[in-house]
């Protein structure tokens, strides 16, 4: 029993853009055929305008058999048990700017120059496949279906009843909303319903962000971009991750809807205890905001207590300096993630980066933050990860402190 | 010398709207007079929106004479004599959503539904009718320039001029960008190299967020807003204010520029410590970021260096909370203010909240942060704000720690 139960709250799989074909809907295939040279075009233009093109090439030179498990059931398998890890929770876009669903239902589902059914047909074929995907260790595997929520609300409760009964069990929305409803909206209260119903984990992954203001226009536009733009998107980007919970909050939608689980995954954690600071103070009437009227009265806890009891954190790419902080955050809402296969992700260096943010920590504040609380969150087996556990996870002495360090 | 110099970092001051007329150039005045009964009543529907009229109804009630400070020198001098208060930055809006400038030329300088030749239009009367205002106090008034500098930064040069030759001490700059160019791009150089080169302060004062987002369309409109928009609006709007700092660092601009002058004023601080560590965490490339290429090499110092040479804080209606926090925060970079006349401020209990928030602390750390600090960072002659202070000012022994509190 020295050997601990990981779960990575944070791994993302995908299949080469060509092979969602078979998944999509007939009638859109057509489309697809013209749209799919378009997309790559368009994927290889913005990985260079982050000039990063070279950098990913060098990392996946001779890696390509592991990446492979972003899309292959043994490769991935095999992967995950070299890394240490019993079970995961998957995002879409497998590896980075490649292995993303057509028709822009990848990760960041935008609300511009998308077409929403197209859109929608695009997280489907994702959804299906999936859904395949997971079925084949269905212990170890919480899969989550992208959901562009914001066009149609029943037509996102409809997905949502199909992906409980595919056996996925959690749904990407949108972080940005565009011009479209932002998530206070008492429309997306049948969304929140079925997502409490149907025990579907509501999740916010970082990455979109308004990229047009940093870039000097589209992040796949031609050209040279701003001095400073990947800073400024770099120190931005969890915010913009965030901001949907300020809106879940004082919209609300956890006194409404008291059991709603939501995640806010690869965003960091290190913003949670000065987050929370600022809106429990805002919270409490004071002088300076008396002149605002009443606009607490319809919830009856403070914001971080919604946090505490809703709020769970997708703690990817986790540094020590989090861990440190684990109690501030909150040891109960810290999943720590992999983010497999992407190269900003712990994988192939798993156990040393873990070693490096975990090392002397009590044990049971360790195994709660790498696994014991996504297993619970998510619903896994917990006896079956005890039994993969047992065979691939870490021994817990690799955490003992070290005054070499 | 018991007394302390009090300059307050964020104070307001405007004309009632009908009197903006004589200060226009002629050419405007009809469209002035067509406009100003729609001015009107667009700032008495956006105070039943917030459902705050009655509350500001109340407050202003007895006042009448000392609100008229707004406008009135004075009046105004009594006032700040009365709360203790030596020296004053001023920006436009005089009482809250009153006494604003004509065409959008006010505090949230928006870029849509503005004409922008008229928003210089507006923000032109405002600045000639402030130099007259301060003029009648040079010593103690640092008046701040409305510069609506998205749209022309040749224009915004020629203003900064202006501004510099009839007295004025700062600009105020608009915090969102819109649909136009944001902070870093190149093409502010000038801007930047003006505001060094005439020792002008360029300041993003707190106000400004995507109402649209909260109240689900302007918050100007007619009809029932969104649950929660206040309380978003609240949560939100310190970061909008802050945004544009992120540009300037990041842009390299303190790089350039390295005399640049900036504040941030009305967001509270107690948003530094986390974001400086957020900033410098990012500048120090790590494992995770290095997908992302070289986006550092433009810069020679941390991003908490540029800050604390560089930046200060305007830390109006500061509580103690952020008094505890000022050694993350920076004595040296925090300016505490009234915010006189907004209701939101310290007036009239200024001492009252002065005492609540600084009691026990340091002497030397107090002074700095009631007006030291502010009088060295706009250049006000401290021999004439000590007769003043020697006058008007609190004496130190009411910050003397007490047992009862």
């Amino acid at each position: 029993m020295s050997r601990l139960i990981v779960v990575s709250s944070d791994c993302h799989a995908g299949l080469p853009p060509e092979r969602y074909r078979e998944y999509l809907d007939p009638q859109h295939r057509a489309t697809f055929d013209v749209a799919l040279p378009v997309q790559i075009q368009m994927l290889q233009q913005a990985s260079a305008k982050f000039l990063v093109a070279d950098i990913n090439r060098e990392w996946r030179r001779g890696r390509e058999a592991d990446l492979a498990g972003a899309w292959d059931h043994n490769a991935r398998l095999r992967v995950l048990d070299g890394d240490g890890i019993a079970g995961e929770v998957i995002f879409p876009d497998g590896i980075t700017e490649m292995n993303t669903p057509p028709f822009g239902a990848g990760l960041s589902l935008p609300t511009e120059d998308v077409v929403p059914e197209l859109q929608w047909a695009g997280a489907r074929a994702h959804n299906r496949w999936l859904a395949e995907l997971c079925a084949m260790a269905p212990q170890r595997r919480a899969g989550v279906a992208i959901v562009p929520a914001l066009w149609d609300v029943d037509e996102s409760v409809r997905e949502l009843q199909w992906a409980r009964e595919h056996g996925l069990r959690g749904v990407l929305l949108p972080c940005m909303w565009g011009k479209l409803a932002p998530y206070h909206h008492p429309k997306y209260d049948p969304l929140w319903a079925a997502c409490q119903d149907l025990e579907l984990v509501a999740h916010f992954h970082s990455g979109p962000a308004p990229a047009e203001d940093y870039f000097g226009g589209s992040m796949f536009a031609e050209g040279a971009s701003l001095p400073g733009a990947v800073g400024i998107y770099i120190s931005e980007v969890a915010w913009w991750n965030v901001r949907p919970l300020t809106f879940l909050i004082w919209g609300g939608i956890f006194e409404r809807f008291p059991r709603l689980k939501v995640a806010i995954t690869e965003g960091t954690s290190i913003w949670v205890p000065s987050y929370l600071e600022l809106l429990d103070q805002r919270y409490s009437v004071t002088p300076y905001s008396a002149k605002l009227g009443d606009y607490t009265s319809h919830m009856s806890m403070k914001p971080s207590e919604y946090f505490a009891r809703n709020v769970m954190v997708g703690a990817s790419c986790m540094p020590r300096r989090e861990a440190e902080l684990r109690h501030e955050i909150g040891v109960g809402n810290i999943m720590w993630g992999s983010d497999y296969p992407h190269p900003e992700g712990s994988w192939p260096q798993t156990r040393e980066q873990m070693v490096e943010t975990f090392r002397g920590l009590p044990r049971a504040e360790i195994a709660a933050m790498v696994g014991g609380n996504a297993a619970a969150f998510y619903g896994f087996d917990g006896d079956a990860l005890r039994r993969i556990a047992d065979r691939v996870g870490p021994d817990h002495s690799m955490f003992a402190a070290s005054t070499d360090r």
